[in-house]
């Protein structure tokens, strides 16, 4: 019954290299090979690379394109009785989208399935040394929208920090207008929420880790207070922000050695 | 000042095709190549596949070498200058015996990285389509030592319930044992927990996911009552539980089309 074939593949981080052994293998497979337009995450990317590792063209896709489920491209490929690879920053299936497209394939008779990637959540868990298993929520910190300044990494922040759980804040990516949030638009929003809210949690002497480039050569990771880190130049995008609740012993340590904390520093503003 | 190089590289999942480009080119390049000896984690994993892959001879290391931080050959391998690569499943640094040798590698002067590979965390989110910003923190299931059950599955479970989130469950695995722990042994525990407890949690009822071999071209992902769950037969290990919290209407979706749930169940006892 299967009318063809949909693969999901993570390219993982920062550039062509971010894919696994797996993953270029269906590509290369494939008769068809999709890539979601989203390389502004992935700086180190390129086109033509990839199509050479590949061995055929790679045709893009936008974000707009998969959330307009009746005329994607892909599915239509699959009915022709192709296989389809869609490429896709980090670990794929993580967005709403692919979700849906992966739902209206299957309902469509096609079969689907995920070769993984490498993702930014625990790659910031890596890079910073903190222990994976006390990490709550994750959140994405956004831009305002129409003088409109989204509470919930606040809310989110609040209730991780309650718990003991360190908060990885994903920061607004707005490719298509070439925006990327940086560490300290990320910490001048959250202290703009701290100032509405008032509840203490973030102030110029909280401890954070600003991370930058996660996964490529040249990632950096810097633990240091608000006020230092708010004049730290981390370079290019993309980056990511985690406020840590209390600090185990080797969670200290692992600031202090791998991400130049200064001393260890105490949870709160 | 840097004596050598220690490259911690993350190995994916299932097998040796779970590696990244990136992290197969430093194993290519380095001089001696170390392998974490948890491949019973990764079931399709081949010492010979990789050592041909890599070019070189692997040296296997078990955790109780790297817990011991008195000896680990890493570290000496490095100080003489060489650059040193350890290949761990899944991501690297999630375990807290990396970020000690990473920590006390770094403060004998030599340099140190991580290449980051796919993770059981974000695969287990991405195949059952449930929303990765709904998890919350993530919790492992033991065996009982010594007639003890520790309770915090339960309490983790309780938390992330209160808050709209859904749990992780890994399950314990001792290699050196040969024992995995099964879905369904996983769930015969938490049933043990709700009757000491009797918060209501979990009971036969109650929606759960069941991963198996997540990452592998065979794995299995089947969401159903804990009750149909236990007469499941989800084949050989590495397992994982996922229990979720109330569903948006695509998770359902997503549980019905990807997992077989039979119907959209509620949460709860």
């Amino acid at each position: 019954m299967a009318r063809g074939e949909l693969i999901f593949v993570g390219l993982g981080l920062h550039d062509e290299e971010g894919i696994t052994l797996r993953g270029l293998k269906a590509a290369r497979e494939a008769d068809v090979v999709f890539l979601e337009h989203y390389t502004s995450l992935m700086p180190g990317l390129s086109l033509e690379k990839l199509e050479e590792m590949v061995g055929k063209p790679i045709r893009l896709v936008d974000r707009h394109v998969l959330e307009d489920l009746e005329a994607e491209p892909l599915i239509s490929e699959a009915l022709r009785g192709r296989k389809v690879v869609l490429l896709v920053p980090g670990d794929p299936m993580i967005a709403t989208t692919h979700v849906a497209v992966r739902i209206r394939a299957e309902e469509e008779g096609i079969r689907t399935s995920v070769i993984n990637g490498p993702s930014i959540l625990t790659a910031v868990m890596a890079l910073t040394g903190l222990q994976a298993y006390k990490f709550g929520r994750v959140v994405t910190i956004t831009y305002p929208e129409g003088g409109f300044l989204s509470r919930t990494p606040y809310e989110v922040l609040r209730e991780n920090r309650a718990r003991g759980l360190h908060t990885i804040c994903l920061l607004d990516a707005r490719a298509e207008e070439g925006r990327f949030m940086t560490v300290r638009e990320g910490l001048e929003i959250m202290l703009e929420l701290e100032e509405e809210m008032g509840e203490g949690l973030v102030g110029p002497d909280s401890l954070v880790i600003g991370v930058a480039r996660a996964g490529s050569p040249d990632a950096v990771v810097r633990a240091g207070t608000v006020e230092a880190l708010l004049e730290h130049d981390f370079g290019p995008p993309p980056h990511t922000l985690v406020f840590p609740a209390e600090l185990h012993f080797l969670e200290a340590e692992a600031l202090r050695v791998l991400a130049g904390a200064p001393e260890v520093l105490g949870r709160g503003a």
